[in-house]
């Protein structure tokens, strides 16, 4: 672990003595990702100032791993020769990516000045939907034909590899129509006799992607087969390029974080970029959260209309309206840990629709279990501080119910929802919330007016 | 995508007409991680029918992908010397966690009758925590020793390689003593001069882990470098084995549902196994369960309280109860949606305390922007349904504050709780929902007693 502040400190202090020799020697020193945590660290003046120092192998290698963002900075702030020799150098998914964050004149410019093979892949990439196998694979793939022996292929591995900046995990045999027929592993090119055929080691079982493919299905497959790298091929099975397990992983923590706002009631679909709602324009940040909260405002309506329903007892007993907040609160709290366990359970592949019954069994019985424990203690305190065992009671036992149908529905409406193929993601934050104020507040008023009742 | 119902009912067929041979072809023609989803929808007795039907590789390749439930399941049922040999067929790291995963005696037994190098590596992985990156990694690693040239190392390979069941990314050159003192990769090696010293091709800025490093710090730095494979030294930089990526994947996926878990109030830490929560012991459930729900209650008792402090407000305007769920309910739904981008945002690193107020800033004012869109909603709703304009002011107007208030504090707890050291992501649920309830209660019980005072 290296110790950021410190670093940033000394690397301010060589840019303040103008030594760039120094600079660059500390720079180099680094490897690209951790200069990225370094340069999230200084100024924008700081960070062209050390970029310059660096060769340009380094620099094209950080440019790499720098988000979107800073990218575009540094490129901007550079010659532009010097940005196109540099994206050049990075590989050709990588340098789409770039590519892709920029206005489209500027982009346009920069292509035109790439090597004309280079520009035109990357161009191809371009047309593919950013979040499709298309968009996230890398062109270049290790391609031999299919009459090639082990020792041609590693023969071509050696001119190639080091040429192309190949990824060097598999290799793809072809036929003269770049059609894929198998896959061979290095490890198993390496151990073969160099005379043997190369149709003769391949697999020819393969599980490769199509180019449309959603990110959500590569990442499913990738977790599934843990495969390093997967082919992608066009509706022919031409081979258009292959998605390797780093951009898969850029792809989970993507898919996660838009499981994880989902489930908060932020609607992720109301942008077109995600990092808005976080950082960007502040009226797409409203534009995602406002749809849910409205939904939440219908159901609390709802709500306020049960309560209305009992102004009669309300007036009667006032004291009945000041544990309102407890019964919502409690119970929207342990509805969202049924709601959260079922959602992730049903994500990861823990649960199935087969399973349902038995959860919904087990769920409720925590539900009660979790109830008479807090039931007994919301009653004794409220007996206690009020000194009427009547209103402990009503309290204690609407808190055991209103628990336990928060587990229910909490476990109920994500398996649902999945069973009619909505995302239970959804289900979590805004419904759960409302959904137990209307059911809690229901259970609540009607035992108290039981009470009520008793007592005149 | 393929068909698991059609696919389970051809096989239960099969297994009724008691066509081993058919069987068998069937099973064989699937990738093992696809015999892992068929294996998931069958009963014990068709998996065990299934399963003897599998060669040894087949086996042993399937038992790596199945979760430790099936596998102990399966090996339980079938000859012991038979599950010995399976054993001993998988990679050391996915041996250990199967033998990890059953009683003392049982993995005793298995260990006896195992090939002793291989229960002597796999006993030494026992010994490290699981969640350690010597309980991760697999100790059988490519080594080579500094004196060899490129073409020995190839012929290394050769011979080893097949042999041992290499994960085959790196080749790390030591000394005799193991120290680690550099690592070439494959393509590397492949496309230098055979007579080259590996000394003169390897990198020595080399990342590695210690056999100490916890789960999430080895997700964190493969996310951070990508790389394929990342070794693990000892004390005394001696290589003990290699972490791959795939196992980072399995880490990433449980530190994910952790983070899920913890941020709606669940509590990983009382338990020992997570699966417990979901699946296991009822009472391992309400334990992981109950203390943040504990502190939802008290923290709900303060809400009360402050209902409390307002009875007389409450007793000549009963009304003003009822809206009580619709504040308590919209200002925790806002809040959440500001704390979860917050800690998901410091938890991908996409966030840093530096930019805390910047973002507690815009948060607020997207509160402020919703809350009026909503107060002015509420405002003519209440006023149309009551006909009292100065009850909707009321509402409206506590709305807008409490909207306010909560994407605040909602920013501003997870900052806070990063800055001295604590988890962000465990103020997620609870916390929120008690806080804001209190807040958004003081100020509308505030609003209702001044309006209840202009009117008297």
């Amino acid at each position: 672990m290296i110790n950021i502040q410190s670093i940033v400190e000394r690397i301010r202090e060589i840019i303040n003595d103008e030594n760039s020799r120094q600079l660059k020697e500390t720079l180099e020193g680094f490897h690209a990702a951790d200069l990225v945590d370094i340069f999230a660290e200084i100024t924008p003046q700081e960070r062209l100032a050390c970029f310059k120092q660096l060769d340009e192998d380094k620099a094209s290698d950080l440019l790499e791993y720098l988000p979107a963002q800073l990218q575009v900075e540094l490129l901007g702030e550079i010659d532009e020769e010097l940005a196109s020799r540099l994206i050049a150098k990075m590989p050709h998914d990588e340098a789409a990516d770039v590519l892709g964050d920029m206005e489209e004149d500027e982009s346009e410019s920069y292509l035109d000045k790439l090597p004309h093979k280079f520009s035109s892949e990357v161009r191809e990439l371009l047309t593919y939907n950013e979040e499709s196998a298309g968009g996230i694979m890398n062109p270049v793939v290790l391609t031999v034909n299919a009459e090639s022996e082990v020792k041609d292929v590693l023969d071509t591995i050696r001119i190639k590899a080091e040429k192309d900046n190949l990824d060097l995990y598999y290799v793809y045999v072809v036929d003269k129509q770049s059609h894929l027929l198998g896959v061979a592993s290095l490890r198993k090119l390496l151990t073969s006799p160099v005379r043997r055929k190369i149709t003769e080691i391949m697999t020819t079982d393969i599980v490769r992607l199509h180019v449309d493919d959603r990110q959500d299905y590569i990442a499913d497959e990738f977790m599934k087969y843990q495969f390093n790298a997967l082919p992608v091929v066009d509706l022919y099975n031409r081979l258009k390029g292959i998605v390797t397990w780093d951009d898969v992983q850029d792809i989970v923590e993507e898919e996660t974080t838009e499981e994880i706002y989902t489930s908060s009631g932020i609607a992720t679909e109301m942008v077109e970029d995600e990092d808005d709602i976080l950082s960007g324009n502040l009226l797409h940040a409203v534009k995602a959260r406002t749809p849910w909260l409205f939904i939440t405002l219908i159901g609390e309506f709802a709500a306020v209309n049960v309560a209305h329903h009992f102004d009669y007892t309300l007036k009667f007993l006032s004291i009945i309206a000041i544990f309102m907040p407890l019964l919502t609160g409690l119970g929207g709290n342990i509805g969202t840990q049924s709601i959260t366990l079922i959602v992730r359970g049903l994500s990861t592949g823990q649960l199935s629709l087969k399973s349902a019954f038995h959860h919904i069994l087990r769920e409720t019985a925590i539900g009660l279990i979790i109830g008479i424990l807090f039931g007994t203690l919301v009653t004794l305190v409220t007996w206690g501080w009020q000194h009427s065992v009547g209103l402990g009671i009503v309290v204690g036992f609407s808190m055991i119910v209103n628990m336990m149908c928060a587990t229910l529905i909490g476990t109920c409406i994500p398996f649902v929802l999945k069973k009619i193929n909505i995302d239970p993601a959804i289900a979590s934050g805004p419904v759960i919330t409302t959904t137990i104020d209307v059911v809690g507040l229901l259970i609540y008023f009607n035992c108290a007016t039981v009470y009520l009742l008793h007592i005149r």
